[in-house]
């Protein structure tokens, strides 16, 4: 029999403590403002494919991929975090694959990385794999000899690393402005929260979701000539979705409210 | 309906892939070795009551507690870690509450902050409240005119920290040689397993648990004069575990297996 | 008798190596484009003068100060950092005193920490007493519900902390737009380039130098309400330039390039 | 005309300061306390030739190199760091060529890695060409069944990494006890001092300079089979002395004061 949380320890994650206070994680909705350094690509379907759970398929375009730099300011409803800059801020890079669930287009994020622990622990609450790693890329600078201006020409690059090795570098040059966002930024990610099972006889949690968002905003759309390279080492199954063929390069600004998440209904061949 | 997980997909932990080699966090048992920095200390009985859980009373030594530094190697069975010194260490500080469930003395962690992410993560997994920070402790060095010595007189800190700010700090001083080990470091610890809510109708997990572990070996016990302070701004209820008086302080190394964790029924009084 | 550098040994800085390419820092002129969070206050006049050095005297506003945070891009002339964006940031915090040298207005820098290696060498090369903390500044977002927007009511917050101890934070709630630079952050830097003797009989190298720096351009200077705050456990003689009261905050990005230095001759006051 | 140090500011480093208490580095002595895993290899003798200043040649064993990794406590006589373990610790990655100077067999260390910022400022005022980087090795554990013991078949390794990418990795694995110490670790060092020109007309400081060192200490001996691998796409000249062979490795505890430098005095066939 599982206990249910006692109503003396409060908080929306570990650590528990009388007021709740103590939660690392603050309780959803999260509001995020970023900029981002995005590339399209295309990844070996049938490798693409093998990320894809039961009821997520490939969709109308198979193969379709993105790599994602950005940089992160965060907050809670709380604010908790709004006074500190050295907690509302993160880097992020992530691997986005285009697919199909429910029906409709979805992107399914196979590894991301980000440099700061709250996002980590949020990025697992909502299904999002995040690990730990080292992510820097370009700030656009308005001015000056160094540091790309959002205007052609500019070279905004992201580079990632786990544990003193690197992953991924990536980097776009700006010819024009004014597009449509990339695609993949565009749709419902579908996310599989799990969560380990700890006692023997336990199982995970396992469940397929998709995260709700609102007041998504664009800011302008730079699009440009990219480059991507995955590194030649890397020591698991992310090899396998190293770009083929590199596709276009998007600098822009984007903001949403991370709302919940809505669990995806299974139809039989789910379960089977 | 929850989805279970699909056969396709594999691994103990997220990211999930074909593989399963992608997991952050290799299923246990996983085996540590560690040098620890520890201080007993009185809190606040009552404030340390409110840090328990339902079936968790404060047993026979109300405001028995301990502050705990501690660097450790690690691995898990699969020894994926065991070749990467990047990998396989972290630097830990805790506190320590005495407890008692099932009718037996158990120690509670309030709080806990380590330096890597995969043991957060893996905290997290058996119900262990890491955060992560900034801790630091002085290695036993056995030659030269810094750096403490295992003997009379040798000085071992630690201090902790997070975000910038300080968390605590604390010191020992040895002087003697051979004695037990501190109680707190040779009970069950038990743990809330807490996963929290995403979808609006969910509930969190919410599991009282015990750590299971096994091949539990202590080094030699040093003991001496410790001093403990906590930060004067601590941000959250950690202010009220702070010492009301110090204790001993003890220097050892310690090693475990950690098995796997076993769920505790609860009674009527837990439930109600 | 002192070698000079032997021909076979290349390189601005260390490393020496054959090809000179091992060199941690490159050689000026240094390019430089930043974000910058100002805040003036009063330091007491006379702990302000014990920082000043013969030649170097408080001029016409004894005790103006400020607090300055800012994220830099940064390159040199050859392009050696264009490409990494994990070596051509870095974020700073540093003090500025308002002085007078030569019979014109200039800006001391008593303390300043940069979390990046490079540019913590490259300031002592050019006598900025650069040490190495952790400091973080928010970055302005044009889109959202977080992430300061350049817009009335923005606000702009810069934390500072080293060894894991809070060193000073400061926050600028943006009124008005459009106006002057603050004068500290528009006159020379008068610094003391100072090494360290080694052998015994040497003498550390002391030179009273100012920066020449050209392509100077601000952006749109936003002026605002300030706080601006020291820890209270400040370790050293830093605790005395503490404000004593707290002006006008600036948000404005800024840029230049750093030429090189100029020694400045001593009159016989400065020499006695 | 240079300036000397005016008499009102001090400090044995930058930051100068009224009571001199403000400068980031104590001045010497210096105490070291530290464990050791030492790789010897054979480097191409040419390309280290290449590393040597005048006055240095390449001696009796031209190719004669090792690769060290180590953990150091460290101190001045200050004692400022001797309560605060996070700042009296640092890791260290490092070659070590061997030469001739002065007609006797001395080691010059070509490149060197710290973590920490003080050490990398100690090793300029000294000549020791110390970049920032991130350094792990594995500590001894006396104890349980990962961290590698100081016994027959413990494991000791060591890997480096600079802005994320991997510079090299070494193994130890303990076969005996009780041989002499690797011969590169028992001769003095002999270093460029270092320090960059600034304004237009300067020339760099550069002294060749060996450590003068006592109460140096030796702890056990642990010899044992080793690799060494450098990474295939090191950026500069660093390539040039990858291992051609790799011979012995060592663990082992070492301590020693470091006093101060001492000028070398050139014979003419170094002025040439």
């Amino acid at each position: 029999m599982h206990l249910t949380e006692p109503p003396e320890l409060r908080g929306y994650s570990l650590p528990l403590s009388p007021s709740g206070r103590a939660a690392m994680v603050s309780p959803p909705p999260w509001y995020f403002s970023g900029d981002v350094i995005m590339v399209e690509y295309r990844a070996d379907p049938e490798a693409a494919a093998a990320f894809f759970p039961p009821g997520v398929d490939p969709g109308p375009d198979p193969g379709a991929a993105a790599a994602v730099f950005a940089h992160w300011h965060w907050r809670s409803e709380t604010e908790k975090e709004a006074d500190d800059p050295a907690r509302n801020q993160f880097n992020e890079f992530l691997i986005l694959l285009g697919c199909s669930a429910e029906g409709r287009p979805m992107a399914r994020c196979p590894y991301a990385w980000v440099d700061e622990a709250i996002p980590m622990a949020r990025g697992w609450i909502q299904g999002m794999p995040k690990q730990f790693g080292a992510v820097h890329l370009t700030h656009p600078k308005p001015i000056g000899r160094t540091g790309p201006h959002l205007a052609e020409g500019g070279v905004f690059r992201g580079v990632a690393s786990q544990y003193g090795a690197r992953i991924a570098k990536a980097s776009v040059t700006l010819t024009v402005r004014g597009g449509d966002p990339p695609l993949l930024h565009t749709v419902p990610l579908v996310h599989t929260r799990h969560f380990p099972a700890w006692a023997p006889a336990d199982e995970p949690v396992s469940q397929l979701v998709a995260s709700e968002v609102k007041d998504v905003e664009f800011g302008e759309i730079w699009e440009g000539e990219a480059s991507l390279h995955f590194a030649d080492d890397l020591p698991d199954d992310l090899a396998t979705l190293a770009p083929l063929q590199v596709g276009s390069g998007f600098v822009f600004s984007y903001a949403e409210t991370l709302c919940h998440g809505r669990m995806l209904f299974a139809g039989e061949a789910v379960q089977g």
